[in-house]
């Protein structure tokens, strides 16, 4: 039965091959490079270890975007440099970060501000009190004891998630690709509906700062172990600012508080958070870096890679998603070490705010190639020939996905076919969201994200205090850069332009927001 | 296969139920009580939640160990108290710890001050150094430039655990449990071999003081995902303070800064560790309590049944050995809430000291029974039916040990046979070690020790900072005290007193050390 699976995967490519002309030679330098020669490992170490978490416009992205720079430099790139999108807003860094159970017995707990906290007070010591739901009316009811208390409340579930499932999983070899679902980016009107979720949100924050309450703490349940999920709120936006000390603690201390407080147990924190605020710049940036085109008819053309940047703040993003950074760069490296001459311009774009909604690689789009909203485009729009994208953690690449441009399915049937024994095959004409190629897709260029292996990046990594260096996987990253750097290049040699779908109408995709998302 | 082996299984306990008569009313009754009106959550919440962690002869523990002595007496136990074992040594309680990475840039690491490990001299900001051995010729290497830093030593490995594997499982209902391998308690010689490891442990974490070291950080590389494994130094005994603050960072904070310091990055920590002392009172304690035997012949007889209440310090020792001691309580409820009236006496006892050496266990062992060193024994010995111990987690009965025990074998087998249904068949002659069964077992006493499903206790909570109520499995545990309850109603109700091997020999095993272990 696998057997003639595989047969059948073979007859196609071996037709089709012949319809798209690889060159074999520079598939095989491609691959020597990538996996006998990798620079992964030292690139995810200054990446992740050395420049730290990258959140949008904080201190450490921008140390981290200024590292990519120089490193692209001595590279030998061309045009390498940070690239202002548009506005984002105030900058934020954690300085200081500590949480313990201090009644009814001393135990620090693991704990993570959200993104765009603000600190307490100084070092406080606090009752904790609980509250049902997190409205103003539970608020009100608490009445004036609120004052000068730690809040928590009631967990939606108070059952951890299972342990007899493993946290890292591999598609099987026998997977079939084609049959990959759907992801759709939430609609306009999806996010006209959070929007007014996030007002609300806010507004109940405030209420709680303003009856005088310490600090608000969460718990991600999804976590468990010492895994923590602590995502951010928007207070960077203008007009916004953080009502009171927001943390997020572990699945086990937050049933643990909520336990001894159900039970009528005296509870009390220590707690002292320290954050730091910056308004003087509030845009925010891309990195990009290129190898020029040679070919005087093709280079003006561009073919464009890239991930995102940015990260959240309580690991070092390290698989979201400095893996597709990671990847990304070591292909330039793998193409430039060859010596390659492309026809076609190669662009590197390492974008920022992507966690805040794609921001980053939107402002790009809006800025060079047109506004999917009314969707005038630039003449520029007509040289991109494909942007690439990596961005669902570390795991080897097991195919890709069409974003429903079929015309585009023969020519990576035969690119991949060179790759078939680094378990790569599969070819789906399914849209995956989520991501920065949909701003391309969202004005008519053809943007790809790579099937990945999951590993634990949904279950573990995604977003929490886990996403670090030794989550990652070196073997599968290098996998990555050789078939996405076999990718760019067929793309930038290739005598056409990749094939486009029909021009999308005005996207019902929101990129625009006038609200903080 | 399956059912052949069930046939088989089925012809012993048919024969055997003639042998050994079963009261199936009562069984029926403890069935009821244990798994339907179980007060195990509640147990287990008091337990852990509101007593925290129980490191012998801390505040913590007498806090615990003065808990379960008033349950026990609302219950209506009889004889309920804390009774000396010797002595121990210092009371310990950590009473601040937070660590930081400062330079490069600001994280909170996961970090865990070992047990009896000193405070630092208030807060500190320090610069980060590599050993790659600890010795005091590479301490002697790196001269005065050790003062005021913080050490850490080149890890063993540096890659985590693999994640595809789940944490948590279960034996399959087919697993053949007489074939479980024997495993032994460390031998006198084992044990004076790491006498001599302490002391040289003991003496380059003085000389690394005596050079200046402001601490000295490790990690467990078991741990992953933000649980770590710290366990202690044994400076509670007399004569030995702790050198320096000692404490242990997770797997990945420790490969990070491991892996910074290799590429010549400065590595600053922020660190504030406080611990109190107190020599008040350095005697050692368990908990007893008992149901009065009712037989004029027999009352003098004694059925023991135990787990150990002190437990490590980062969790609240809630699979180990919390877990034992919820359900060796529940057991106690089970039988006095059904007003049950023994022949012999029922006693529970909850020991101190056993992560140090099963040191509780055979203090109460020597007292009342005689000393495996030289088998002189008591009148008392001839008394004491059985010891029934449960510390492997929280995982339900499989079966039972018999440590060589064979004429136990029938017994349990029929005492098994009415909770067949409940997945607990499984009779192996093997030995279990490591807990405190073989203090009675050195002295002629049978005692067991339950085969228990492994559920996640070896891989994620054993010692670790996740050892906490959520990681409790409840239905287990009330699975585990209802055949416990039973196998003590009978023990204590059976004509003749439970089969002894013969003595032993004056052990070979070690429990009296002139070393803290």
């Amino acid at each position: 039965m696998r057997t003639l699976i595989l047969v059948l995967l073979l007859i196609p490519f071996c037709l089709l091959a012949q319809q798209e002309p690889v060159d074999q030679a520079m598939m095989q330098k491609i691959r020597t490079e990538g996996l006998e020669h990798s620079q992964i490992p030292v690139i995810a170490h200054y990446l992740t270890d050395v420049n730290g978490p990258r959140l949008t416009n904080s201190p450490g992205y921008t140390h981290a975007a200024k590292w990519v720079v120089q490193t692209l430099k001595q590279w030998g790139l061309q045009n390498a440099a940070m690239e202002p999108w548009g506005q984002f807003g105030k900058s934020w860094s954690l300085t200081g970060s500590y949480l313990a159970l201090k009644t009814p017995y001393y135990q620090p707990l693991i704990a993570y501000p959200k993104a765009w906290s603000t600190g307490t007070k100084g070092p406080i010591t606090a009752p904790v009190v609980l509250l049902d739901t997190l409205s103003e009316a539970a608020i009100d009811k608490l009445g004036a004891s609120i004052k000068g208390k730690i809040v928590i409340v009631r967990p939606r579930d108070t059952a951890l998630v299972s342990n007899f499932k493993p946290f890292a999983t591999r598609y099987a070899d026998t997977t079939d690709f084609s049959k990959l679902p759907d992801m759709y980016m939430l609609e306009r009107d999806d996010i006209a509906k959070y929007g007014d979720f996030f007002q609300k949100l806010y507004a109940v924050r405030k209420h709680l700062a303003a009856k005088g309450a310490a600090a608000l703490l969460n718990a991600n349940l999804h976590g468990r172990d010492g895994t923590i999920f602590a995502d951010g709120r928007m207070y960077y936006a203008k007009g916004y600012t953080s009502p009171l000390p927001e943390v997020t603690v572990s699945t086990e201390d937050m049933l643990r508080l909520y336990r001894l407080l159900r039970s009528s147990q005296p509870v009390q924190l220590e707690m002292n958070v320290k954050a730091k605020w910056d308004s003087t710049d509030t845009k925010g940036y891309n990195v990009v870096g290129e190898i020029p085109g040679t070919d005087n008819e093709l280079k003006n053309q561009v073919v464009m890679l890239g991930g995102h940047l940015d990260s959240w703040h309580s690991g070092t993003g390290a698989t979201d998603d400095g893996a597709g950074c990671i990847v990304m760069m070591e292909v330039m490296r793998i193409l430039k070490t060859l010596g390659v001459q492309p026809k076609r311009t190669i662009r590197i774009a390492l974008w920022g705010g992507e966690e805040q909604g794609l921001l980053g690689s939107f402002g790009y789009v809006k800025k060079h190639y047109g506004n999917p909203a009314d969707m005038k485009l630039t003449a520029e729009q007509k040289n991109v020939s494909a942007y690439y994208n990596l961005d669902n953690g570390s795991g080897k690449i097991r195919g890709i996905y069409l974003q429903n441009n079929e015309a585009a399915g023969p020519i990576f049937r035969s690119w991949l076919e060179p790759f078939a024994d680094l378990g790569a095959t599969g070819i789906t004409s399914s849209n995956t969201g989520s991501t920065d190629h949909l701003s391309f897709d969202a004005v008519g260029i053809p943007g790809f994200q790579f099937i990945q292996d999951p590993l634990e990046y949904e279950t573990k990594t995604h977003h929490s205090n886990m996403d670090t260096y030794d989550h990652l996987s070196m073997d599968d990253m290098k996998q990555a850069a050789t078939i996405i750097a076999a990718f760019v290049y067929n793309t930038a040699m290739r005598p056409e332009m990749m094939p486009r779908k029909p021009l999308p109408q005005p996207s019902r995709f929101v990129f625009d927001l006038d609200f903080p998302l």
